[in-house]
């Protein structure tokens, strides 16, 4: 039950910065490095929730590549926006 | 094991963003609910990794929460430093 409540807090700490992110179209302030890293270990954690069969950690782990992913992506088009309109 | 390597990558995944945000002394992209976020959550992981007498998840999340609070408290700091010089 605690382990639920934690995986919902720390994965969905992301939606606020992908929410702020497309309000102002900017993340220059991101390191890119925090999501590659976080991407890479949730992909880690994804493969330790199957082993262990824990359906928190899977979905909590999907949730949080692709939140991850998302903002990466972001990060990346609006930095290329940024650029162009130089 | 991957368990452990699970851990160090989403922990040490805000070490560069400390670093960058050292440099720029910005981190006004940054939402602050993602650092909120993910302090109640890596506090409630640390209760979990307690019950569970897990050390990884335990050691992984009082770093998770100490590189969180870090930020947050560079966030507000540079934040009133900006004020200020306006």
């Amino acid at each position: 039950m605690i382990g639920m409540i934690a995986a919902v807090l720390t994965t969905s700490s992301f939606i606020p910065q992908i929410f702020k992110a497309y309000r102002s179209k900017r993340l220059d302030d991101l390191s890119p490095y925090l999501m590659l890293l976080f991407i890479a270990g949730a992909s880690m954690w994804f493969i330790y929730g199957v082993f262990k069969a824990d359906i928190i950690i899977v979905v909590a782990n999907m949730l949080a590549l692709a939140f991850n992913s998302t903002l990466l992506i972001m990060k990346v088009v609006y930095a290329n926006r940024l650029e162009q309109n130089r």
